[in-house]
Protein backbone atom coordinates (compact mmCIF):
# COMPACT_ATOMS: atom_id res chain seq x y z
CA UNK A 1 0.00 0.00 0.00
CA UNK A 2 2.60 2.12 0.57
CA UNK A 3 4.53 1.87 -2.66
CA UNK A 4 1.67 3.38 -4.28
CA UNK A 5 0.41 6.06 -2.04
CA UNK A 6 4.29 7.34 -2.36
CA UNK A 7 4.01 7.05 -5.98
CA UNK A 8 0.87 9.19 -5.90
CA UNK A 9 3.10 11.79 -3.57
CA UNK A 10 5.87 12.20 -5.52
CA UNK A 11 3.59 12.92 -8.97
CA UNK A 12 2.12 15.45 -6.72
CA UNK A 13 5.36 16.82 -5.43
CA UNK A 14 7.37 16.60 -8.30
CA UNK A 15 3.71 18.23 -10.65
CA UNK A 16 4.17 21.37 -7.70
CA UNK A 17 7.85 21.88 -8.19
CA UNK A 18 8.40 21.67 -12.01
CA UNK A 19 5.98 25.54 -11.43
CA UNK A 20 8.86 26.83 -9.26
CA UNK A 21 11.43 25.93 -11.74
CA UNK A 22 10.42 28.09 -14.82
CA UNK A 23 13.64 30.48 -15.43
CA UNK A 24 12.60 34.29 -15.83
CA UNK A 25 15.94 34.95 -17.82
CA UNK A 26 18.07 33.11 -20.34
CA UNK A 27 21.14 34.63 -17.83
CA UNK A 28 19.76 32.05 -15.29
CA UNK A 29 19.56 28.79 -17.10
CA UNK A 30 22.56 27.34 -15.79
CA UNK A 31 21.17 28.03 -11.92
CA UNK A 32 18.02 26.84 -12.57
CA UNK A 33 19.39 23.74 -14.50
CA UNK A 34 21.28 23.06 -11.05
CA UNK A 35 18.49 23.52 -8.96
CA UNK A 36 15.95 21.41 -11.02
CA UNK A 37 18.73 18.54 -11.33
CA UNK A 38 19.05 18.64 -6.96
CA UNK A 39 15.80 18.63 -6.95
CA UNK A 40 13.92 16.80 -9.42
CA UNK A 41 15.96 13.33 -9.51
CA UNK A 42 13.67 10.73 -8.39
CA UNK A 43 14.19 10.62 -5.19
CA UNK A 44 11.57 9.26 -2.80
CA UNK A 45 10.25 12.33 -1.35
CA UNK A 46 9.20 10.99 2.28
CA UNK A 47 9.22 14.53 3.51
CA UNK A 48 6.57 15.58 1.14
CA UNK A 49 4.71 11.76 1.85
CA UNK A 50 4.63 13.28 5.59
CA UNK A 51 3.14 16.39 4.88
CA UNK A 52 0.28 15.01 2.69
CA UNK A 53 -0.29 12.05 4.94
CA UNK A 54 -0.70 14.91 8.05
CA UNK A 55 -2.93 16.97 6.51
CA UNK A 56 -4.95 13.86 5.13
CA UNK A 57 -5.02 11.71 8.94
CA UNK A 58 -6.91 15.33 9.89
CA UNK A 59 -9.63 14.56 7.10
CA UNK A 60 -8.72 17.53 4.44
CA UNK A 61 -7.75 16.89 1.11
CA UNK A 62 -4.25 16.41 0.49
CA UNK A 63 -3.75 19.38 -2.25
CA UNK A 64 -3.75 21.76 0.96
CA UNK A 65 -0.30 20.45 1.47
CA UNK A 66 1.01 21.33 -1.87
CA UNK A 67 3.25 24.28 -0.50
CA UNK A 68 3.81 22.12 2.76
CA UNK A 69 5.23 19.55 0.73
CA UNK A 70 7.36 21.19 -1.71
CA UNK A 71 8.75 23.62 0.64
CA UNK A 72 10.11 20.89 3.43
CA UNK A 73 11.99 18.93 -0.30
CA UNK A 74 13.27 22.11 -1.56
CA UNK A 75 14.74 22.49 2.43
CA UNK A 76 15.74 18.57 2.30
CA UNK A 77 17.37 18.93 -1.34
CA UNK A 78 19.35 21.99 -0.68
CA UNK A 79 21.13 20.79 2.75
CA UNK A 80 21.98 17.52 0.46
CA UNK A 81 23.50 20.06 -1.99
CA UNK A 82 25.52 21.67 0.61
CA UNK A 83 26.22 18.59 2.85
CA UNK A 84 27.94 16.61 -0.35
CA UNK A 85 30.34 19.90 -0.87
CA UNK A 86 33.96 19.10 -0.82
CA UNK A 87 34.17 21.10 2.28
CA UNK A 88 31.75 19.25 3.97
CA UNK A 89 31.17 15.57 3.54
CA UNK A 90 32.48 15.50 0.13
CA UNK A 91 30.55 13.00 -1.54
CA UNK A 92 30.34 12.51 -5.49
CA UNK A 93 27.48 10.33 -5.73
CA UNK A 94 23.85 11.02 -4.11
CA UNK A 95 21.25 8.04 -5.55
CA UNK A 96 23.64 6.70 -8.13
CA UNK A 97 24.30 10.30 -9.93
CA UNK A 98 27.13 12.49 -9.84
CA UNK A 99 26.67 14.87 -6.69
CA UNK A 100 25.63 18.72 -7.85
CA UNK A 101 29.02 20.08 -7.57
CA UNK A 102 29.97 17.13 -9.51
CA UNK A 103 27.71 17.59 -12.55
CA UNK A 104 28.12 21.56 -12.49
CA UNK A 105 30.49 23.07 -9.78
CA UNK A 106 31.24 24.24 -6.40
CA UNK A 107 30.21 27.68 -7.25
CA UNK A 108 27.15 26.19 -9.00
CA UNK A 109 25.98 24.20 -5.94
CA UNK A 110 26.69 26.54 -2.99
CA UNK A 111 24.36 28.90 -5.06
CA UNK A 112 22.05 26.12 -6.24
CA UNK A 113 21.36 25.16 -2.59
CA UNK A 114 20.98 29.23 -1.41
CA UNK A 115 18.36 29.42 -4.04
CA UNK A 116 16.71 26.09 -3.11
CA UNK A 117 16.36 27.31 0.13
CA UNK A 118 14.41 30.81 -1.03
CA UNK A 119 12.22 28.89 -2.92
CA UNK A 120 11.13 26.76 0.05
CA UNK A 121 9.96 29.99 1.43
CA UNK A 122 8.44 30.87 -1.48
CA UNK A 123 6.38 27.65 -1.99
CA UNK A 124 5.61 28.21 1.45
CA UNK A 125 3.28 31.45 0.44
CA UNK A 126 2.68 30.83 -3.34
CA UNK A 127 -1.12 31.07 -4.03
CA UNK A 128 -0.91 28.78 -7.17
CA UNK A 129 0.13 26.07 -5.18
CA UNK A 130 -2.25 25.85 -2.15
CA UNK A 131 -4.78 28.20 -0.58
CA UNK A 132 -5.02 28.81 2.98
CA UNK A 133 -5.76 31.92 5.20
CA UNK A 134 -2.71 34.34 5.93
CA UNK A 135 -2.51 33.15 9.82
CA UNK A 136 -2.16 29.56 8.34
CA UNK A 137 0.91 30.65 6.47
CA UNK A 138 2.28 32.68 8.96
CA UNK A 139 2.45 29.96 11.47
CA UNK A 140 3.88 27.88 8.85
CA UNK A 141 6.44 30.30 7.70
CA UNK A 142 7.56 30.15 11.20
CA UNK A 143 7.89 26.53 11.85
CA UNK A 144 9.65 26.18 7.99
CA UNK A 145 11.97 28.76 9.47
CA UNK A 146 12.53 27.12 12.67
CA UNK A 147 13.21 23.51 11.46
CA UNK A 148 15.57 24.71 8.74
CA UNK A 149 17.47 27.19 10.72
CA UNK A 150 20.24 27.20 13.46
CA UNK A 151 17.80 25.74 15.71
CA UNK A 152 17.11 23.23 13.69
CA UNK A 153 18.59 21.18 10.76
CA UNK A 154 21.43 23.32 10.58
CA UNK A 155 22.25 23.16 14.31
CA UNK A 156 22.24 19.36 13.58
CA UNK A 157 24.40 19.93 10.66
CA UNK A 158 27.24 21.70 12.93
CA UNK A 159 27.11 18.92 15.54
CA UNK A 160 27.33 16.30 13.30
CA UNK A 161 30.35 18.27 11.45
CA UNK A 162 31.79 18.72 15.34
CA UNK A 163 31.59 15.34 16.46
CA UNK A 164 33.49 13.22 13.79
CA UNK A 165 35.80 10.97 15.49
CA UNK A 166 34.53 11.84 18.77
CA UNK A 167 32.52 9.12 20.89
CA UNK A 168 29.15 10.62 21.28
CA UNK A 169 27.05 8.40 24.39
CA UNK A 170 23.28 7.81 22.76
CA UNK A 171 21.65 11.31 24.72
CA UNK A 172 24.23 13.41 22.23
CA UNK A 173 23.79 11.41 19.30
CA UNK A 174 20.40 11.32 19.64
CA UNK A 175 20.21 15.28 20.27
CA UNK A 176 22.29 15.76 17.31
CA UNK A 177 20.04 13.23 15.02
CA UNK A 178 16.83 15.51 16.20
CA UNK A 179 18.25 18.42 14.57
CA UNK A 180 20.04 17.08 11.72
CA UNK A 181 16.73 14.80 10.13
CA UNK A 182 14.78 14.48 12.78
CA UNK A 183 13.83 19.06 12.79
CA UNK A 184 12.80 19.09 9.47
CA UNK A 185 10.71 15.37 9.62
CA UNK A 186 9.09 16.71 12.34
CA UNK A 187 7.89 20.17 10.64
CA UNK A 188 7.02 18.49 7.42
CA UNK A 189 4.44 16.32 9.81
CA UNK A 190 3.61 19.48 11.47
CA UNK A 191 3.06 22.10 8.45
CA UNK A 192 1.17 19.01 6.82
CA UNK A 193 -1.15 19.41 9.36
CA UNK A 194 -1.23 23.30 9.79
CA UNK A 195 -2.35 23.00 5.96
CA UNK A 196 -5.74 20.58 7.05
CA UNK A 197 -6.57 23.92 9.02
CA UNK A 198 -8.44 21.73 11.11
CA UNK A 199 -5.75 20.38 13.72
CA UNK A 200 -6.36 21.05 17.60
CA UNK A 201 -4.01 21.33 19.66
CA UNK A 202 -4.07 17.59 20.93
CA UNK A 203 -3.66 16.65 17.27
CA UNK A 204 -0.11 19.03 16.81
CA UNK A 205 1.09 17.02 20.22
CA UNK A 206 0.46 13.37 18.90
CA UNK A 207 1.50 14.19 15.66
CA UNK A 208 4.96 15.57 17.21
CA UNK A 209 5.31 12.57 18.72
CA UNK A 210 4.96 10.36 15.81
CA UNK A 211 7.12 12.53 13.90
CA UNK A 212 9.94 12.45 16.28
CA UNK A 213 9.74 8.62 16.89
CA UNK A 214 9.38 8.28 12.89
CA UNK A 215 12.91 10.43 12.40
CA UNK A 216 14.61 8.69 14.95
CA UNK A 217 13.43 5.04 13.45
CA UNK A 218 14.34 6.52 10.01
CA UNK A 219 17.94 7.32 10.72
CA UNK A 220 18.88 4.01 13.36
CA UNK A 221 17.74 2.07 9.90
CA UNK A 222 20.01 4.59 8.04
CA UNK A 223 22.86 3.46 9.86
CA UNK A 224 21.67 -0.52 10.38
CA UNK A 225 21.57 0.08 5.90
CA UNK A 226 24.98 1.63 6.01
CA UNK A 227 26.57 -2.01 7.86
CA UNK A 228 24.05 -4.27 5.97
CA UNK A 229 23.28 -2.31 2.73
CA UNK A 230 25.28 -2.30 -0.70
CA UNK A 231 26.30 0.71 -2.47
CA UNK A 232 24.17 -0.54 -5.51
CA UNK A 233 20.80 -0.59 -3.57
CA UNK A 234 21.93 2.43 -1.47
CA UNK A 235 23.11 5.02 -4.31
CA UNK A 236 26.18 5.89 -2.13
CA UNK A 237 29.03 4.36 -0.90
CA UNK A 238 28.60 1.93 1.72
CA UNK A 239 30.18 1.87 5.06
CA UNK A 240 30.71 5.41 4.25
CA UNK A 241 29.43 6.75 7.83
CA UNK A 242 32.20 4.27 9.37
CA UNK A 243 34.62 5.22 6.77
CA UNK A 244 34.52 8.62 7.96
CA UNK A 245 34.22 7.66 12.09
CA UNK A 246 31.06 8.85 12.25
CA UNK A 247 29.05 7.79 15.18
CA UNK A 248 26.41 5.53 14.39
CA UNK A 249 23.35 3.54 16.29
CA UNK A 250 25.20 0.07 15.82
CA UNK A 251 28.79 1.39 16.55
CA UNK A 252 26.98 2.46 19.64
CA UNK A 253 24.54 -0.01 20.83
CA UNK A 254 25.49 -2.78 18.78
CA UNK A 255 23.71 -4.27 15.43
CA UNK A 256 20.98 -6.22 17.40
CA UNK A 257 20.04 -3.52 19.44
CA UNK A 258 20.18 -1.31 16.94
CA UNK A 259 17.83 -3.25 15.27
CA UNK A 260 15.54 -3.74 18.24
CA UNK A 261 15.75 -0.09 19.21
CA UNK A 262 13.97 0.71 15.27
CA UNK A 263 11.08 -1.63 16.04
CA UNK A 264 10.63 0.03 19.71
CA UNK A 265 10.46 3.31 17.52
CA UNK A 266 7.94 2.06 15.31
CA UNK A 267 5.72 1.12 17.40
CA UNK A 268 5.59 4.08 19.41
CA UNK A 269 4.84 5.96 16.39
CA UNK A 270 1.98 3.98 15.93
CA UNK A 271 1.15 4.26 19.07
CA UNK A 272 0.92 7.78 18.93
CA UNK A 273 -1.98 7.05 15.94
CA UNK A 274 -4.68 5.86 17.96
CA UNK A 275 -6.70 8.63 18.27
CA UNK A 276 -7.05 9.20 14.43
CA UNK A 277 -9.17 6.96 12.47
CA UNK A 278 -8.63 5.52 9.11
CA UNK A 279 -7.68 8.78 7.32
CA UNK A 280 -4.12 8.29 8.94
CA UNK A 281 -3.52 4.82 7.48
CA UNK A 282 -0.52 6.27 5.27
CA UNK A 283 1.11 7.59 8.25
CA UNK A 284 0.84 3.97 9.55
CA UNK A 285 2.19 2.21 6.58
CA UNK A 286 5.07 4.70 6.80
CA UNK A 287 6.06 3.80 10.40
CA UNK A 288 5.84 0.84 9.06
CA UNK A 289 8.04 1.13 6.00
CA UNK A 290 11.00 2.97 7.30
CA UNK A 291 12.77 0.02 9.12
CA UNK A 292 11.79 -2.73 6.15
CA UNK A 293 13.42 -0.47 3.30
CA UNK A 294 16.41 -1.65 2.24
CA UNK A 295 17.41 1.89 1.08
CA UNK B 1 23.06 64.59 9.08
CA UNK B 2 23.08 61.09 7.72
CA UNK B 3 26.03 60.20 9.79
CA UNK B 4 24.21 60.74 13.18
CA UNK B 5 20.85 59.08 11.69
CA UNK B 6 23.18 55.93 10.33
CA UNK B 7 24.45 55.87 13.86
CA UNK B 8 20.95 55.43 14.97
CA UNK B 9 19.82 52.93 12.73
CA UNK B 10 23.24 50.84 13.39
CA UNK B 11 22.02 50.68 16.90
CA UNK B 12 18.78 49.81 16.27
CA UNK B 13 19.24 47.06 13.88
CA UNK B 14 22.11 45.86 16.58
CA UNK B 15 20.02 45.51 19.48
CA UNK B 16 17.03 43.89 17.76
CA UNK B 17 19.74 41.52 15.86
CA UNK B 18 20.94 40.46 19.26
CA UNK B 19 18.10 39.08 20.30
CA UNK B 20 18.39 36.93 17.38
CA UNK B 21 21.72 35.31 18.42
CA UNK B 22 20.78 33.33 21.56
CA UNK B 23 22.52 29.84 21.55
CA UNK B 24 19.62 26.64 22.17
CA UNK B 25 22.24 24.62 23.21
CA UNK B 26 25.94 24.47 23.92
CA UNK B 27 26.66 22.02 21.10
CA UNK B 28 25.81 24.98 19.09
CA UNK B 29 28.29 27.47 20.07
CA UNK B 30 30.79 27.40 17.22
CA UNK B 31 27.77 28.07 14.83
CA UNK B 32 26.25 31.24 16.32
CA UNK B 33 29.64 32.38 17.25
CA UNK B 34 30.27 32.42 13.08
CA UNK B 35 26.89 33.62 13.00
CA UNK B 36 27.39 36.39 15.18
CA UNK B 37 30.72 37.13 13.50
CA UNK B 38 29.33 37.57 10.20
CA UNK B 39 26.73 39.61 11.60
CA UNK B 40 27.84 41.49 14.27
CA UNK B 41 30.83 43.19 12.71
CA UNK B 42 30.48 46.79 12.71
CA UNK B 43 29.03 47.28 9.41
CA UNK B 44 26.90 50.46 7.89
CA UNK B 45 23.84 48.71 7.90
CA UNK B 46 22.49 50.58 4.68
CA UNK B 47 19.72 48.01 3.97
CA UNK B 48 18.44 48.14 7.33
CA UNK B 49 18.21 52.18 7.31
CA UNK B 50 17.06 52.14 4.18
CA UNK B 51 14.48 49.83 5.66
CA UNK B 52 13.64 52.18 8.81
CA UNK B 53 13.74 55.27 6.67
CA UNK B 54 11.20 54.06 4.15
CA UNK B 55 9.01 53.21 7.02
CA UNK B 56 9.28 56.75 8.72
CA UNK B 57 8.48 58.18 5.44
CA UNK B 58 5.14 56.70 5.53
CA UNK B 59 4.97 58.18 8.80
CA UNK B 60 4.93 54.93 11.18
CA UNK B 61 7.37 54.74 14.02
CA UNK B 62 10.89 52.89 12.54
CA UNK B 63 10.59 50.44 15.43
CA UNK B 64 7.65 48.88 13.18
CA UNK B 65 10.44 47.71 10.86
CA UNK B 66 12.89 45.96 13.13
CA UNK B 67 11.55 42.83 11.58
CA UNK B 68 12.36 43.91 8.14
CA UNK B 69 15.91 45.83 9.43
CA UNK B 70 17.48 42.06 10.42
CA UNK B 71 16.23 40.53 7.93
CA UNK B 72 17.49 42.26 5.25
CA UNK B 73 20.77 42.37 7.07
CA UNK B 74 20.71 38.88 7.62
CA UNK B 75 20.18 38.18 4.14
CA UNK B 76 23.19 40.65 3.32
CA UNK B 77 25.52 38.96 5.97
CA UNK B 78 24.80 35.65 4.55
CA UNK B 79 25.58 36.55 0.72
CA UNK B 80 28.83 37.71 2.03
CA UNK B 81 29.83 34.78 3.76
CA UNK B 82 29.41 32.49 0.62
CA UNK B 83 30.49 34.80 -1.93
CA UNK B 84 33.98 35.16 0.11
CA UNK B 85 34.32 31.40 0.55
CA UNK B 86 37.38 29.41 -2.02
CA UNK B 87 35.18 28.39 -4.59
CA UNK B 88 33.45 31.80 -5.15
CA UNK B 89 35.50 34.99 -4.84
CA UNK B 90 37.92 33.54 -2.34
CA UNK B 91 38.33 36.43 -0.83
CA UNK B 92 40.25 36.68 2.84
CA UNK B 93 39.46 39.49 3.83
CA UNK B 94 35.99 41.94 4.78
CA UNK B 95 35.95 44.86 5.94
CA UNK B 96 39.38 44.94 7.30
CA UNK B 97 39.25 41.56 8.96
CA UNK B 98 39.38 37.61 8.05
CA UNK B 99 36.44 35.94 6.22
CA UNK B 100 34.42 34.35 7.77
CA UNK B 101 36.10 31.07 6.37
CA UNK B 102 39.43 32.42 7.42
CA UNK B 103 38.43 33.02 10.69
CA UNK B 104 36.25 29.75 11.45
CA UNK B 105 36.40 27.40 8.48
CA UNK B 106 34.59 26.55 5.04
CA UNK B 107 32.14 23.72 6.47
CA UNK B 108 31.41 26.50 9.13
CA UNK B 109 30.94 29.34 6.91
CA UNK B 110 28.62 27.28 4.54
CA UNK B 111 26.63 26.32 7.35
CA UNK B 112 26.51 29.77 9.31
CA UNK B 113 25.23 31.24 6.12
CA UNK B 114 22.77 28.92 5.24
CA UNK B 115 21.57 29.55 8.92
CA UNK B 116 21.57 33.40 8.67
CA UNK B 117 19.24 32.99 5.64
CA UNK B 118 16.74 30.98 7.64
CA UNK B 119 17.09 33.54 10.53
CA UNK B 120 15.90 36.20 8.14
CA UNK B 121 12.83 34.64 7.46
CA UNK B 122 12.36 33.88 11.53
CA UNK B 123 13.14 38.02 11.43
CA UNK B 124 10.16 38.49 9.51
CA UNK B 125 7.91 36.45 11.62
CA UNK B 126 9.58 37.19 15.03
CA UNK B 127 6.75 39.21 17.71
CA UNK B 128 9.78 39.72 20.00
CA UNK B 129 10.74 42.13 16.51
CA UNK B 130 7.55 44.10 15.95
CA UNK B 131 4.25 43.78 15.90
CA UNK B 132 2.14 43.73 12.49
CA UNK B 133 -0.92 42.14 11.15
CA UNK B 134 -0.03 38.86 9.20
CA UNK B 135 -1.68 39.81 6.15
CA UNK B 136 1.92 42.41 6.52
CA UNK B 137 4.13 39.74 7.36
CA UNK B 138 2.61 37.23 4.59
CA UNK B 139 3.71 39.92 2.39
CA UNK B 140 6.95 40.73 4.06
CA UNK B 141 8.13 37.33 3.98
CA UNK B 142 7.01 36.84 0.05
CA UNK B 143 8.41 39.92 -1.02
CA UNK B 144 12.09 38.95 0.93
CA UNK B 145 11.81 35.05 -0.66
CA UNK B 146 11.38 36.71 -4.25
CA UNK B 147 14.34 39.19 -3.90
CA UNK B 148 16.87 37.06 -1.81
CA UNK B 149 16.27 33.72 -4.38
CA UNK B 150 17.47 32.68 -7.59
CA UNK B 151 15.09 35.39 -9.27
CA UNK B 152 16.81 38.29 -7.44
CA UNK B 153 20.21 37.91 -5.26
CA UNK B 154 21.03 34.37 -5.78
CA UNK B 155 20.31 34.43 -9.29
CA UNK B 156 22.71 37.80 -10.00
CA UNK B 157 25.46 35.95 -8.52
CA UNK B 158 25.47 33.33 -10.44
CA UNK B 159 25.28 35.66 -13.75
CA UNK B 160 27.97 37.62 -11.91
CA UNK B 161 30.07 34.14 -11.35
CA UNK B 162 28.80 33.50 -15.38
CA UNK B 163 30.34 37.11 -17.14
CA UNK B 164 33.99 36.77 -15.27
CA UNK B 165 36.62 37.44 -18.34
CA UNK B 166 33.31 38.46 -20.69
CA UNK B 167 33.01 41.85 -21.92
CA UNK B 168 28.97 42.86 -20.75
CA UNK B 169 27.39 45.58 -22.12
CA UNK B 170 25.91 48.10 -20.27
CA UNK B 171 22.35 46.32 -20.38
CA UNK B 172 23.87 43.05 -19.37
CA UNK B 173 25.41 44.45 -16.40
CA UNK B 174 22.87 46.62 -15.22
CA UNK B 175 20.54 43.09 -15.87
CA UNK B 176 23.49 41.53 -13.47
CA UNK B 177 23.74 44.39 -10.97
CA UNK B 178 19.52 44.88 -10.42
CA UNK B 179 19.43 41.57 -9.34
CA UNK B 180 22.89 40.86 -7.36
CA UNK B 181 22.29 44.35 -5.02
CA UNK B 182 19.50 45.84 -6.55
CA UNK B 183 16.93 43.55 -5.54
CA UNK B 184 17.67 43.25 -1.93
CA UNK B 185 18.26 47.40 -1.88
CA UNK B 186 15.04 47.22 -3.36
CA UNK B 187 13.59 44.55 -0.88
CA UNK B 188 14.62 46.59 1.97
CA UNK B 189 12.62 49.98 0.86
CA UNK B 190 9.76 47.83 -0.10
CA UNK B 191 9.74 45.67 3.57
CA UNK B 192 10.32 48.90 5.15
CA UNK B 193 7.13 50.69 3.61
CA UNK B 194 4.49 47.40 3.95
CA UNK B 195 5.76 47.79 7.76
CA UNK B 196 4.92 51.01 8.00
CA UNK B 197 1.27 49.51 7.04
CA UNK B 198 0.81 52.84 5.45
CA UNK B 199 1.63 52.65 1.96
CA UNK B 200 -0.40 52.92 -0.83
CA UNK B 201 0.01 51.48 -4.00
CA UNK B 202 1.56 54.89 -5.73
CA UNK B 203 3.82 55.29 -2.44
CA UNK B 204 5.13 52.01 -3.30
CA UNK B 205 5.88 52.45 -6.76
CA UNK B 206 7.86 55.74 -6.30
CA UNK B 207 9.68 54.01 -3.57
CA UNK B 208 10.93 51.38 -6.06
CA UNK B 209 11.80 54.01 -8.49
CA UNK B 210 13.97 55.49 -5.39
CA UNK B 211 15.72 52.16 -4.59
CA UNK B 212 16.20 51.09 -8.15
CA UNK B 213 18.10 54.52 -8.84
CA UNK B 214 19.51 54.24 -5.54
CA UNK B 215 20.90 50.50 -6.08
CA UNK B 216 22.57 51.40 -9.23
CA UNK B 217 24.22 54.44 -8.00
CA UNK B 218 25.44 52.28 -4.76
CA UNK B 219 27.32 49.94 -7.47
CA UNK B 220 28.77 52.54 -9.60
CA UNK B 221 30.39 54.30 -6.65
CA UNK B 222 31.48 51.11 -5.56
CA UNK B 223 33.04 50.33 -8.97
CA UNK B 224 34.40 54.25 -8.83
CA UNK B 225 35.86 53.42 -5.26
CA UNK B 226 37.68 50.21 -6.71
CA UNK B 227 39.58 52.01 -9.06
CA UNK B 228 40.22 55.37 -7.09
CA UNK B 229 39.76 54.11 -2.92
CA UNK B 230 42.97 52.74 -1.45
CA UNK B 231 42.82 49.60 0.52
CA UNK B 232 42.89 50.94 4.34
CA UNK B 233 40.01 53.12 3.65
CA UNK B 234 37.88 50.10 1.45
CA UNK B 235 39.00 47.20 3.76
CA UNK B 236 39.11 45.15 0.62
CA UNK B 237 41.84 44.99 -1.62
CA UNK B 238 41.65 47.91 -3.97
CA UNK B 239 41.41 46.90 -7.64
CA UNK B 240 40.08 43.80 -6.61
CA UNK B 241 37.43 43.89 -8.78
CA UNK B 242 39.58 44.98 -12.14
CA UNK B 243 42.30 41.78 -11.04
CA UNK B 244 39.69 39.53 -11.21
CA UNK B 245 38.52 40.89 -14.91
CA UNK B 246 34.99 41.68 -13.56
CA UNK B 247 33.20 43.76 -15.71
CA UNK B 248 32.88 47.71 -13.93
CA UNK B 249 30.90 50.99 -14.89
CA UNK B 250 34.23 52.96 -15.48
CA UNK B 251 35.70 49.77 -17.56
CA UNK B 252 32.85 50.12 -19.63
CA UNK B 253 32.05 53.79 -19.46
CA UNK B 254 35.11 55.83 -18.76
CA UNK B 255 35.62 56.83 -14.92
CA UNK B 256 34.52 60.79 -15.81
CA UNK B 257 31.26 59.07 -17.85
CA UNK B 258 30.79 57.18 -14.56
CA UNK B 259 30.58 59.70 -12.55
CA UNK B 260 28.13 61.76 -14.16
CA UNK B 261 26.24 58.66 -14.41
CA UNK B 262 26.11 58.17 -10.32
CA UNK B 263 25.19 61.64 -10.18
CA UNK B 264 22.20 61.18 -12.85
CA UNK B 265 21.27 58.29 -10.76
CA UNK B 266 21.29 60.51 -7.76
CA UNK B 267 19.24 63.10 -9.13
CA UNK B 268 16.40 60.13 -10.31
CA UNK B 269 16.97 59.13 -6.76
CA UNK B 270 15.60 62.66 -5.48
CA UNK B 271 13.43 63.00 -7.89
CA UNK B 272 11.08 60.49 -6.99
CA UNK B 273 10.84 61.80 -3.61
CA UNK B 274 9.41 64.56 -4.47
CA UNK B 275 5.54 63.26 -3.14
CA UNK B 276 7.21 62.75 0.11
CA UNK B 277 7.28 65.37 3.18
CA UNK B 278 9.67 66.03 6.18
CA UNK B 279 9.38 62.52 6.97
CA UNK B 280 11.35 61.37 3.99
CA UNK B 281 15.10 63.32 4.83
CA UNK B 282 16.90 60.07 5.98
CA UNK B 283 16.72 58.65 2.25
CA UNK B 284 17.17 61.79 0.70
CA UNK B 285 19.74 62.62 2.54
CA UNK B 286 21.16 58.87 2.05
CA UNK B 287 20.75 59.31 -1.96
CA UNK B 288 23.38 61.90 -1.69
CA UNK B 289 26.03 60.17 0.84
CA UNK B 290 25.98 57.38 -1.35
CA UNK B 291 27.77 59.12 -4.16
CA UNK B 292 30.18 61.15 -1.73
CA UNK B 293 31.49 58.27 0.19
CA UNK B 294 34.81 57.29 0.15
CA UNK B 295 34.04 53.43 1.31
Amino acid sequence: MIASYQALCQARVDHALATLFEAPLADLGRLYEAMRYSVMNGGKRVRPLLAYAACEALGALPENANGAACAVELIHAYSLVHDDLPAMDDDDLRRGQPTTHKAFDEACAILAGDGLQSLAFSALVDPRLSELADGTRLQMVRTLAMAAGPAGMVGGQAIDLGSVGKRLGQPALERMHRHKTGALIEASVHLGALASERAERADLAALQTYAQAVGLAFQVQDDILDVEGDTATLGKRQGADIARDKPTYPALLGLGAAKAYAVELRDQALHSLRPFGAGAEPLRALARYIIERRN
